[in-house]
Order: C-alpha cells, then structure tokens, then sequence
C-alpha cells in the first residue's frame, strides 16, 4: 500500500466554465503505478478553489456550454431578468459580486473519488471528470490527485 | 492493508427509480472482512452510470415516490405543465430526451465514501445508500464497491 | 499504512444551522500523525445524521446566515408564502415536517474526502469545512473522521 500525491494547475473560465480533465486522473494513477506500484485502490481528486466545483458530466456543448448553467441558474442566478446583479448578504462580507458562485460550488463539492482497477480509472464511457468554475471572472485553479492503494 | 473489489448490477427504472443497495454495501465490507482481512478503513461505492447517482435517503414511499423527484424537477424539469418535453441543448448533440437527466446526475454525483468501523458501515439508523436513475428509460446499472483498509 | 478513527459530537441549529469543524478535520488528522504515524493520506468526514450534510463553504455570516438557506428553499421550502408548512409525501409516512429537511441533506451528502499532505489537510484559504443541519429542530450530531495513510 502507498501514496502518491499530483497537483496540477488550470486557467478557468467565469462563470461555469468547464475543463474535462478525465486524462489528468488517469494521468496521475498511471504514473502512482509507476512510481509506486499502485494497481489497485482509489483517486481522489480535490479544487482547493473557494468557488470550483469537480463532477462526472457528459462533456458534450449543450451540457457544458449551456444546461447545467441554466439549470443552476434557477436556484443561485447571478442576475436578473433586466441584467443587474442580485444581491446576495455575502455581498455585504467582502464588496464583491459572486454570491451566487459560493452557491453553485457548495452544491456541487469540490472532490471525487473512484475506483482503480487494474491500473485504470473505473468511469463509465460518458463520464468526462470536470473541472466547473463557478467565480463571476477567470481563475487560476489547482486540483489534487491523492492516489492510494497496491 | 488491503483492497478488495466487488462489482454489483441493478436494473433500474427510469425517472429517479431508486433502489437501496444499503444491503449490499455491508455485504462487500462483510466479505472484504473474509478475504481480505479488512476491518477498518472505507468503502466507496461508484456508479459507472453517466446519468446516475448515489446518495443517502431515508427510504421510505414519500421521498422515494414522490418527494426528492419533485424538488429536482424545479430545475432541471422533464416536460413543463402541458406535457411536452422542454428542450435542452444537449438534445441538439445527440437527438436524445435526456438532458434533465444529466443535470439531475450531475448534482447527485455517482459515488459515495462511508468509514468502516470493525467490520460495520458506519452509517446512521435512517441513512439508506440509495442508487438512483435519473435517465428517461429504464437502464442496467454497476456500481463498483472498493473497499480498502487494514 | 494505517487507519485512525475519531467522532466527534456536535449540537446543531435547526432549519440549516452551520458549525465550522474545519478545524476538528485537522486535529483528527494531527492526531493520526501522532497515535500512528500517518502523514500523507484522505481523511473522510461522515454525519450520521439521516438530514444533515457535510460540504465546503466559505464561512461568513452572508452565506452562513441567509444565501445557502434561501438557494436551497427555492427547490425544497418549508414553508409557503403565508407561513404555512408545505405538504410533502414523506410527512403522511411519519407525521412529521422534514420532507424539505430529507431533500437538502440528499443534495448536499454527508460526507467528504480531503487529501492529507505532510501531516495537514490539503483545503484551500476559502474553504471552511462546514456542518449542516437540515432539520427542522436542534438536533445532536455525530461526525466520524476516517484517517488513512502512511
């Protein structure tokens, strides 16, 4: 049984959105299997960003360039109908705008863990691990790859 | 330390049918205890299923039936009042009905980590591991249960 | 490698009541260096608590006390616009009023996964590990911290 711990860095795009970083899991599992003989355990990936969220998605255009956006929209939108900005009590906290971001990223959590088996991450064929930024600008944002096992 | 893997198949039924596979979660720690040795650690379950997820839910008919549907229909909704399906960009990608589906997945997420304690899930009285199809039609579904420990 | 098990208890606020444990997550894990030796490695935070739920917020009074709240009523309230309490399915199982507690707790999951990374968990400056209560009574909760590792 061992450890091996990769960190990389993304340039994300406001407000949701999205990098399919599927190889970057099996990236770091490949090389856990290199370097430390691991086959066998679990990857967990983890955005130590305060407003970035990790899922399993189907990385299609409609579903990352537009459905889940709306679809979150419904419970924590950024702006009204007319365009300008609601107003969140965060607000009030730090002057700035992304209330709606803190939302969105409590919901969908910032880690996932999956199984390795044989040396491969065990997801199904539509599911493309992303990488989701919920801030109102671009970001700069780093993802943990924790591999345990044998 | 150790890891031991088991794989279980379930049909599921479409819109948000849901199974309680609480049983067999115990049953995987239970027999990685046998082969494996494993007392404490975790155990992840996984579904490799692109619109389907993993939760904890008490299971009981109002929330299994009706309750947990009707929530997640207020923002990623099937058909609106007359019946007709509403239009997601995703059914442009691929002529399908199912992107309420993939937005209900998406939130759920498809796995769940749960310590071990001597041989226990180490789960509350009303915490039921629930699989749930958030797809269109009625599917055949893994879930990957990987259990590590000492 | 090894595993180290701590619970902790809290007392918890009704209607989506929030406590900080970020730092309960470390002392487990400091504690897991000292009792054997684990310094690289997941810890895994789990409530029990059937409506309770464990996630990553950035812990000011804004979000703590009104945003997340007022998100998640829009999809699971509790009550209408009169005050009056809405009817869900599940309260004709038990004659009780938490069908909209059962909804948030199933959406938000009660666990997480961070990595540990020299003895500290690998969070973010923004990133307060958070407890919540999605009862609609103060209740008492135990959360178990899983340390595993090497």
């Amino acid at each position: 049984m061992a450890v091996y711990t990769q960190t990389k860095t993304y340039n994300t795009k406001a407000f949701m959105g999205m990098i399919d970083i599927t190889q970057d899991f099996q990236a770091a599992v490949t090389e856990a299997a290199s370097a430390k003989g691991i086959r066998d355990g679990i990857v967990t990936g983890f955005t130590t960003g305060g407003v970035a969220g990790l899922t399993t998605l189907e990385f299609e255009p409609g579903m990352v360039g537009t459905d889940l956006k709306a679809a979150m929209d419904i419970f924590s939108p950024y702006h009204d109908e007319t365009g300008r900005v609601i107003h969140y009590r965060h607000h009030e906290t730090w002057h700035d705008d992304n209330g709606s971001s803190h939302i969105k990223a409590a919901l969908l959590s910032p880690f996932i863990t999956i199984p390795i088996i044989d040396g491969k991450i065990a997801i199904g064929p539509w599911q493309n691990l992303t990488l989701i930024e919920c801030d109102t600008r671009d970001r700069v944002r780093d993802v943990i790859f924790q591999v345990m096992g044998e």
